[in-house]
């Protein structure tokens, strides 16, 4: 007997090679660090707390905090240790064999992941090919035509950074029979909320992540916003506990000072723009708009020689050339403005260099 | 349609009621803190380490220090956000419908309700009725009888205390055609660790955690321990980055610091053995053995009663009596000294109170 299920088996682990860089811009993370005195704040909360006592079974403040900061009713919040755990839940209560679930490639990979592993078909829809934009007629047509249980879209969308506006939302959730899960991760860079959807679409869960804008990837804190009665049954597959003391405490903090993130954001939104007209610029580049900390971009190298010559000038991009359509595309997040400054030189040398060398064996 | 499965809408959600006390004895929390100075070494740690950077893919020192721990291969270990999220990965990518997966009930109660939530069915055996202890033979004919692709047993058990000797654990995997998955969680207070068998049943996984004996049960962190082919099946379910550097830093402070530990899971114990002389001599009081640092206990009375009157006394333990066989049972974790004194005059008085007005109603 093989005890592990064939879909387990059959799929590739996902991995991410751990390279030592100068300057890193491969995770989409925020460069900015939460500011020494909120850190203390988070710290001093640490110090006088019990760590050796379970965390609260439901952390009500916190998810207090959590509603108040997106408008919503607090017994429709749930907690998860990053939005990834909030996306296996509700991949493990709806998924099983003979259940559809619907993406939207090229995206995050881990819906396609999970909901294999839970037995689950997954029905592929695709941006559009010319732009990268969410295609809604073919979306909405594919959800008629399969009826998914679950339809999970990022937006903005990793790794493209393509923004769903509320009307193809709409569009989406009348189409779709059954959950609709707007995944907003990078929301807070741009891009259009989906909460004020909750109170259209009872079927609807939008999630967020404190790992992004939030600068907190290092501590794993995401969070869903949805109908209560959705949000009981998700909870059932939620391991308890799961949030720890210290990532709570990190993220009140942030909740509590979300003034001293917000010029942060606004400074990384500014230098997205300025580093997407500076590709704009550069011959033979093509780079797609993003409402994201992040920008796709297409060159006329083949895209490993273009990361390794980025990489070889210090700085850690991410070749994203394996997903579905992306067969050309690297993608960089936006960093400090030195580090954005460092990355266009080594890219702009990176593509000058093989415009010589093949010069010199023409 | 409902996009919930059916057997998800089915089960009750796990729940606990946040009640207020004195004394805490309803969560096998170990009540002594991490000694302060280790603390602070992992404040300092944290106050250094960039909080916005994701932990790494993989976290090799600590998977090492945790391997060298109990004695294991580097690649067969593997780190979760607490034991119960290796649980979790371990079921969903064996469980589909059609699996079975075997318990020995009464035990922890998240086993079932996640393999219920991943489709599996669940086969029950039992603990002898007249000691609680592992029924052996019984569960050995229920293995050949059902084939599972998993079995999983708590040993010390949750809520029993019983403990799995070797030679028991030997029979079960000489019959189990699938995994075996020896949850350890309170191991280090007594009962027969099962990572010496890791070599002889290529099958097995060990599952450890630092929230008992590690006195970090506000952090969530658990590790598994099996053949390094089986453990790279089960990262495939396993979501990335899910420990974060806190945890990390917590639980490699805590396993560098082992001898500082040891004397307190010594006091512990000793504490278990004095409630349980203790327990032995109160009247129409049943105690089971335990190498747990809780213990399970049945009085006269109705526990529901029991249970009330000790919280009235300002102790908070856990009424268990809705677990498969346990009707008339309570479970008291071990405190204090100080603590364990305050059960023991809370329960006397408890009973005591009962027999009197018993009389007066007479």
């Amino acid at each position: 007997m093989d005890p592990i299920k064939p879909q387990v088996r059959s799929i590739p682990a996902y991995t991410l090679a751990a390279l030592e860089t100068e300057i890193k811009l491969n995770q989409n993370e925020n460069p900015f660090e939460v500011p020494d005195d909120l850190k203390q704040e988070v710290l001093d909360l640490a110090a006088k707390r019990p760590w050796g006592r379970y965390p609260e079974f439901v952390p009500d403040e916190f998810l207090g905090l959590l509603a108040d900061h997106v408008g919503w009713k607090r017994e429709g919040m749930l907690a998860g240790n990053g939005s990834n755990e909030l996306i296996q839940a509700i991949l493990s209560v709806t998924c099983a064999p003979g259940v559809r679930v619907l993406l939207c490639q090229p995206t995050f990979t881990l819906y396609k992941l999970l909901a294999t592993v839970y037995g689950a078909e997954t029905v592929e829809t695709y941006l559009r090919r010319d732009d990268l934009a969410f295609d809604i007629p073919a979306i909405v047509a594919e959800i008629e035509r399969t009826q998914p249980a679950v339809v999970i879209l990022n937006s903005p969308n990793n790794p493209t950074g393509t923004n769903l506006s509320l009307d193809g939302w709409r569009a989406i959730c009348d189409a779709a029979p059954g959950l609709i899960v707007a995944d907003q991760a990078y929301v807070e860079f741009g891009g259009d909320s989906a909460i004020p959807l909750l109170t259209e679409y009872e079927r609807l869960i939008v999630l967020r992540t404190f790992s992004k804008a939030g600068s907190l990837a290092g501590l794993r804190v995401g969070y869903a916003a949805c109908d209560p009665g959705i949000a009981e049954q998700i909870a059932k597959a939620k391991l308890p506990y799961n949030v720890n003391f210290f990532t709570i405490a990190a993220a009140s903090v942030v909740l509590k000072h979300q003034d001293r993130f917000e010029a942060i954001i606004e400074l990384l939104q500014n230098e997205r723009d300025r580093v997407y007209r500076r590709l704009q610029t550069m011959s033979g580049v093509r780079v797609y708009p993003s409402a994201a900390n992040y920008l796709l971009f297409e060159t006329p190298l083949p895209p490993d020689a273009v990361f390794r010559r980025v990489y070889d000038h210090g700085v850690l991009i991410r070749n994203v050339s394996k997903y579905p359509m992306l067969e050309r595309a690297l993608r960089v997040s936006i960093g400090k403005p030195e580090e954005n400054d460092r990355f266009l030189a080594a890219l702009e040398e990176s593509l000058g260099a093989s415009a010589d060398s093949t010069e010199v064996t023409a």
